[in-house]
Formats: C-alpha cells, structure tokens, sequence
C-alpha cells in the first residue's frame, strides 16, 4: 500500500532541533521530502522553486511558533497543495479560514500533548508555590550550610485556580489539582454543561477570585494579551501566573512590570512573546519559573507525534479519512 | 486558665532557622523559655543548669534533624522532664521506648505537613522527569537562542511509582499520582487491606518493578538505608527515586556513585544523610533536583505546627489529654 504514495512529495517546513532521527527517517523513507530550512532560501523562493517542480508537493508539515505561517500569500505560493499538517497542538500559525475556502485540508496532532502540557503545567505551579527551582539553586549554591534559612512556600492544597481555556489541556490541568485539594474555577468562550467547577466568562473577575491563574487557551485574535494588565491587576500581590499556552496571550511587558513592582507573587512561564527571547528582567527573579517551550515534549509525546505525522499523511495520500481533522479536504 | 501555666519552664531544644517571631512570641507569651541554642552552652551543660533551677522545666520542644537527641543521656541529664514535643513529623531524634520507661510523655506535631510533604515530592518528581529545573537553568543561562534544543523529558503517566512506606505522606502522594495516570506499587511493614495497589514485601522486589522510587518512610534501625545498593542495582539505569523521607534511608554514598555511573537515570532529594552537607558531586548534575529539607515547610504550615505546639503544651501543663500523643503520659 505504501507503494502509492512513495513518490509523493511533501513540503517540510519546520527546523530541525525538535524532531528527532528518527522522525526524518520515517519521513524520507516514504516521501520525498523538500526542506525548507535545510534549503536556505527565503520562504518565498523555497514555494516558488517547489510549485515549478513537474510533480510539486501535495503535503506541507509545519510545526508552531512564529517561523512559518500558512497564510494567503504561503497558500497563493504553493497552489498544489492540498494537507498541511501541524506538528504542534496549537495552530494559530495556519490560517484555518483560508485553507478551508480553499479546500485545502489542516490536521495537528490532536490531543497527543494534552497530558505532558498538563503534567508541565502542575510541576511549575508547585515549582512556583513550594519554591523548588529557587531551593535549588540555593542548594546548588552551596548557600545552605552557610545561610541555613529559606524564604518559605506557600501551601498548594485550598489554592483558588482559575484556569483560562477548559479544553483538553485545562480540563487535565483540573483533573490533576483536584487531587491537591485545589479549588477550581475557569473562564472558556462558554460555560460547560458537563463541569460543575465555578464559570467565569470574564477573565477579570475569574483573576480577582483566584490564588493562581493558568493560561491554557489557545492563541486567537480574542485570546491575544487575554492576560492584560488589569487581569494582573484583578489576580493581585500575592496571585501567581502559570502560562503553558501561548507568549502572546499575556501581555509580556506589561507582566514583567507587574513582577518587577510586586503586584504579583510570581510566575511559572514555559511559553513567551518573542521566543527564544525571554525578558532578561526575569532572570534575577526567585519568584519565577521559565522553561523553554518544553511542556508538550517528552521523548513518548514525540515518538507519538511521529507516528500521528506518518499516519495522517498516509491517510492523506491514500484518500482515506484524516485521523485528527481541523479543516476536512473538499 | 491559661494563668495556671504562665510560670512553668519550658526547654527549648531547637535552632531559630525554621520558626518565626510569632512562634516565639507565643511561647515567650505563656512560658518561662530556656533556649538551649541562645545559650550557647554545650547541650550537658545547658541541662545541668536546668535541672538545678529551683523550678526545673517539666516540657521540652524539640525539633527534628541531628542537632538534639532525646536519649537516655538526656533523660538523665533532665530529670524533670514529663513532656517532649516535637514540632518536627519524624520522631527518629527521640527515644520512644526510653521515654515511654521513664513516663515521658512525647507528641509530634501529626499530620500537619503530611499533604505538604506529599504535595512537594510530587513536584520533585514531575521536574525530574519533566527536567523542569535544568531547564529552569537553560533559560536563565541565556541558551535558549544560542543552543534551541533541550534534552527531552520523559512522560509522568503511565509511570509506576514504587512508594517506600504507605502512611499519612505516602497515601497523599500515591492519590496526587493516580490523577496523573501513575500506577502505583508499594512496600510497607505489612499490606494493607484498604489498598487496592500492589503489594510488594521486599523493598528489592518493589524497585525492579518501579520506574520512580518514593521514599516516604520513617527513619529507624529497620529503615536506615533501607535503599542500598542492591535496591538501586534493582531499581536501573532508567530508574528515578525521590526522598522526602530521612537522608539516612539511602545509602547515601552508594546514591552519588549509581547517579555518576548512570546506572540510575535521576533523582529528587530533599533530605540528604548530613545536612546541611550535601555530596558536591550532585552539583555538576542535570539529572538530580534538591531542596534543603523543606518539603514540609510552608508559611500555613508553620502557623499550624506553632498553633499545635502551644495547644499541647496547654494540654499537657492543664493535664488536659495531648492533641497528637505517641507516647501517653504516665
């Protein structure tokens, strides 16, 4: 059955530092496979010189973050193309209306994430609270037998969490601090029938009722800086800020400020506005946790994504139905 | 009432580090206070003193940790002494069998940091296998734009947890993993019948079957490094352990050896054999995170460790019945 598709050819955009050996090989082994970052030409020069191939790609892979965006002018460059798949579990780098209206179709990786960005998500909110990473370093320092004391923690259970965006990623979030004896309140784009933790639909005054807020939405136009500074202001001295979802859904500077000023007690961020640029501001911080985008990936979550990548764009070729669909094929 | 006690002596027995000014002011409030560590005296000395006041104390507190051991040589030295407290959850600093032969009554402070012990080692365990706090050291290092990639953690679900010790700290923790998909073994004096995990008689056995070993048990002749060699040669090279219990339940030298040699994958630690000293080698090492024995501590703790204190030692000097006792007065 491979057979079919061997000689179709798929467009990979993305940068190679989180996708693995063996990822390529599977890829290579059943495609052929354009690379854009392997090709160092500019986007635009990288589609025209694949659409004027005699058998141009079908296929695009791209992962998220701020690199590659498929908007009208990448779908304008690349007219043979009829699937791009996401990598990632966020998608606000495709323009989904777009490829609808041109029948191209777009799946991600479904909810092959969800789990290890939850998991991520908890470990910074302890990290946070209980002041792990800053014990740590005290340790690591050599400062304990010399200073002996440490600022204390504050306790993780009866902690009021408000969590922004109740999908897959929040609702595991939730499951997971329940255990803690935490209390639960969320904000979504509506209540869920199915969830009796407390509705906010304002995220101002779901801040002003919690201990700790945690971003877990997706990034929109609606849910950019979704965390402003009068969400930072409403959460309060001593509210703690945990992002997993996207840098730009809080206004960074407008954090970094209120951190500076003590108008908040802290932050556990794995995600940023400029990415890899983080504020430098924060690296003096013992409030603050910060990570590298890292929360989806684990070496399973990876082995997984691979497997999900290869079996959508088997399914793709093969005219059978996609496995994890956000725009179906016309 | 509380005038019938305003004049009794109490000893203190622990260093100032870990209790505020409101704990001492309570005390100081109620109590004639001999402090043993302001008074700078060798600890025979200071219970010489004591002893020969015209009132000696009839209540000591002791905290947990090297500095004080309630012993025979103690009893002795404090002839007076009908009440041990220890603000501390281990008792291994006290001789419960001595003190039970003298008619020494002893209370700890219960459970009071069991959620928090548990609420802490759980944390240790997502950042070991998260890598939270390397990546912490990633980020604050500046290597995020220059190096992008970052070693990949591995997932906690699915994970199976092999707890050493299933008593308040231990099932507060197996509760907390089960919602995040662990399976959970354990190894206690004898099973357990109102527990559905798997059973496991032999610390040796419970560590070949285990991806993590949590330490949770208390320190006692039968427990002093109840992980040894052969328990991390069982546990392997991709094996984690955590120890919120006593440094002195691994074999601490053996632990520092298996982790240079790979021949464990990591390590969470916040108790260590001699602390304040910490093994120098795990300094250099990615792969371990350590705390300065603070699992216990937060700032609600505290005030419920200072608010138990004080109810014991009013119950005890109204000869009302003790709050937490292990072993009962006379």
């Amino acid at each position: 059955m491979a057979a079919s598709f061997e000689v179709e050819a798929a467009l990979f955009l993305f940068r190679l530092r989180r996708l693995d050996a063996a990822f390529h090989a599977a890829l290579h082994q059943h495609y052929r496979v354009l690379d854009f970052f392997a090709s160092n030409k500019p986007l635009q020069d990288f589609l025209a010189a694949a659409a004027a191939l005699p058998d141009p790609p079908r296929a695009a892979i791209v992962v998220g973050g701020r690199s590659v965006r498929v908007d009208a002018a990448f779908l304008d460059a690349a007219p043979s193309l009829a699937f791009v798949f996401s990598t990632g579990a966020g998608v606000d780098h495709i323009d989904l209306h777009e490829c609808a209206r041109r029948g191209v179709a777009v799946t991600n990786s479904g909810n092959v994430y969800s789990v290890d960005v939850a998991d991520h998500a908890v470990g910074m909110l302890i990290d946070v609270l209980r002041r792990i990473s800053a014990a740590e370093r005290f340790v690591r320092g050599g400062l304990w037998p010399a200073q002996g004391q440490y600022p204390l923690g504050t306790k993780v259970g009866g902690k009021r969490v408000g969590i922004i965006g109740l999908g897959n990623i929040g609702s595991q979030i939730a499951k997971r601090l329940e255990a803690f004896g935490c209390v639960i309140y969320y904000n979504s784009r509506k209540q869920k029938d199915s969830v009796s933790s407390k509705y906010f639909s304002s995220v101002h005054d779901l801040a002003a009722e919690s201990d700790v807020l945690v971003v877990a939405c997706a990034l929109s136009k609606d849910t950019r800086h979704i965390v402003n500074k009068d969400v930072l202001e409403a959460l309060g001295k001593d509210g703690i800020i945990i992002n997993i979802g996207r840098g730009a859904n809080i206004d960074e500077m407008e954090l970094v400020r209120a951190l500076k000023e003590g108008r908040i007690a802290g932050a556990g961020l794995d995600v940023f506005e400029n990415e890899p640029k983080v504020p430098t501001e924060l690296f003096s911080m013992d409030n603050v946790v910060m990570t590298n985008h890292v929360a989806v990936f684990t070496s399973e979550s990876r082995a997984e994504v691979r497997d999900t990548t290869i079996s959508n764009l088997e399914a793709f070729f093969s005219g059978e139905p996609l496995l994890t669909p956000l725009v179906l094929p016309r």
